[in-house]
């Protein structure tokens, strides 16, 4: 192996203490103090990879290998360092520190391609703060707009007013843009997070597409009474139509073979538990990697939800948080990372779908893009248990290093 | 009409005043200075009614007028004087000042009943100051336990420390427990804190009996996942077992022509958008008045919650938080208060469940009682917006008048 597997592990479990909890999970968000610790551990790493070290105006930290054409465009790889609440080591960190191994391989063995390569830790890939994620990644893509800065986190802080805590300006946020010419192709490093490349028995899988997300925030109002002083027929309450809402939700996903629903958040106001709620929220988030079925089974949802609020006399707001079209991954990226494979010495890299969105996605149709999965034990994420091996991470890494190289010749 | 509905009403206004807010709500707490304004108020009117006043070994305000037979067993009524924070000017001062009304009215008419009538102002029926409530009646039944006193309030003073503040002696506490024989019936006037009295148009109405909540809460434990990652049949997802069980919940309990169901809290862990919950919990209110239809109910509940959660491979949890046995109305209360109603012009009183619990509760079981309900505006309680009309109050004096002269004559 070209790589070097042992250090690439050391490195991911040293980030993965950053923001460690009793858990074991892991809880970094974005523009606040472990996230903030974890970038300057991984612009430390970037240093010892020999990389030129700098953050954008998203806050996106970017280290970066010359090559030998200067005005080449650059091959774009890395992932993320924020985390879901009590997530794992894995998601994101891999990819972000398996490209600093390959490029850290590239600078011991004194290869030096013909494009320069970035590595990328984006911002706020989750959404887990703000509920609306990829924020670094659109910023580069070009794509956030001002007014996606009023998101607002449980605290009511707007992603502008975080942003500025964290000392960066929002108002210069388009530098952070990058212009269609400005890039060759984009490669990300990720774990699975299912369980199809365990049920195949390979370590490493080719992404054929990412499927996208659909999130939306579903509140119900109603009227709050006394639990004991209000007959069942005199209530409008909206816990009895959230319920048969969320059945039918799970009910009719079933019937899409490739669809899936997750209700994550829910909440209850004034929440007594001797109050019927006046209000409850909950989030949706709802994906396919076929596009056409997603929009069928948001419209059988929307109206479902109309027709069972108008039943229990509460009334319904559907809030659109985002709606991420999905991305078919290029041939070029594709072909790159069948090769590097084989270089890697893995034969064919078993095809899969993401499920999961990716940074990758905001670049889909600008730039070409392409990812490579590395296995998850029991395929679980987002949870303190998420898991792959040392080796599984070195073969990764090791695909990830051939890909770039050929990539950037 | 034969009581003084303006002089009540008088009474009521002056009475709200002690313990306003600027936000127009009340607060008297237990064995504190409003209160202690408030009693001595109350002891006021009971002597300009002609009764004979005292105060028991639990601060309950007892004023009594006696009958022909100066032997017989008493007819108790009344109801509190202490508040919830904030609250209305009815919820309990109404029970009381309309007892003593019905009995000033007995005085002014020259009316003598057989049995002695005694109008109680209950010691801290609300628990807003301990977090357990209907001392004075638990006190006046014989089942208050000293270990009972030891609960403190936010200031950490028990209640034997704050009945010993307000000159009482917690070690005499059992001489204010009554003996069986010397009471005949406990009848008590109250706002109703629900709409089914204006929903019906009816300005009184007849309750059945007081509900006895159950309050559980149920937690479903399952496995944190990617929300986009895993396929709908690989998950164990407590949301898809809650959202099952709460329509069950809410369709069984329909069932039932008393039961209500509230489920007023309810929270997913970790609570990210994207993470398929790794856990739920949330609370159930049952309550009904006949015990038996609730104890089928949390049968029920249960076990369709333990088969729920086995179909979706997620572990249950139930925490039973507290569970009081319900009180039904005594037939002789019922009618004593039925013919009342018709005296009272009101041809038929509807009936109707307390889903709250009151002072009777305690001495269900031990002696008759029975409760009469007035309008409440909006069905709001516990609230500055608290509302009863003038003459909604003033019928409903009307009705207890007539009533207690059927207990006693």
């Amino acid at each position: 192996m070209a790589i070097n597997a042992r250090r690439l592990w050391e490195r991911l479990m040293e980030l993965g203490e950053i923001g460690l909890r009793e858990s074991g999970g892991v809880t970094r968000f974005s523009f606040m103090e472990k996230e903030r610790q974890a970038k300057d551990l991984v612009a430390h790493y970037m240093k010892e990879a020999g990389l030129s070290v700098r953050e954008d105006a998203a806050g996106n930290l970017i280290g970066r290998r010359e090559g030998s054409d200067a005005g080449a465009p650059v091959i774009l790889t890395g992932s993320h360092i924020d985390t879901v609440p009590d997530g794992g080591k894995f998601d994101g960190a891999l990819g972000v520190l398996a490209a600093i191994e390959a490029l850290q391989t590239m600078e011991e063995q004194e290869i030096i391609a013909v494009h320069p390569i970035e590595v990328v830790a984006f911002t706020d890939e989750e959404g887990s703060r703000f509920g609306f994620g990829m924020l670094g990644s659109r910023a580069m893509a070009g794509t956030l707009r001002p007014e996606d800065l009023g998101h607002k986190d449980a605290d009511r802080i707007s992603i502008a007013e975080a942003m500025k805590s964290a000392g960066l300006q929002p108002e210069r946020l388009h530098e952070a843009a990058k212009a269609p010419e400005q890039v060759k192709a984009y490669v990300e490093l990720h774990i699975e997070q299912g369980k199809v490349l365990e049920n195949a028995g390979a370590p490493v899988g080719l992404v054929t597409g990412i499927a996208g997300p659909l999130w939306q925030q579903i509140t119900i109002a109603g009227q709050a009474g006394h639990a004991g002083a209000t007959p069942m027929n005199q209530r409008k309450d909206p816990m009895q139509a959230a319920a048969e809402l969320l059945n039918y939700i799970y009910a009719e996903t079933r019937k899409f073979p490739n669809a899936v629903a997750t209700i994550g958040q829910f909440r209850t106001l004034p929440g007594g538990i001797n109050v019927i709620p006046e209000q409850i929220q909950f989030s949706l988030d709802l994906r396919d990697i076929d596009e056409a079925d997603r929009d069928v089974l948001e419209g059988r949802i929307r109206d479902y939800a109309i027709e069972v609020c108008r039943k229990h006399l509460t009334e319904l707001k559907i809030d659109l948080l985002q709606k991420v079209a999905p991305a078919p991954s290029s041939p070029e990226v594709k072909e790159a990372i069948a090769e590097a494979g084989r270089l890697a010495g893995l034969v064919d890299l078993p095809e899969l779908v993401s499920g999961a969105g990716h940074d990758g996605m905001q670049f889909n149709g600008k730039w070409p893009i392409g990812m490579i999965f590395v296995r998850s034990r029991d395929g679980i994420s987002h949870h303190p248990a998420e898991w792959s091996s040392e080796a599984d991470c070195g073969l990764g890494a090791e695909v990830l290093y051939h890909a770039l190289l050929r990539l950037a010749r």
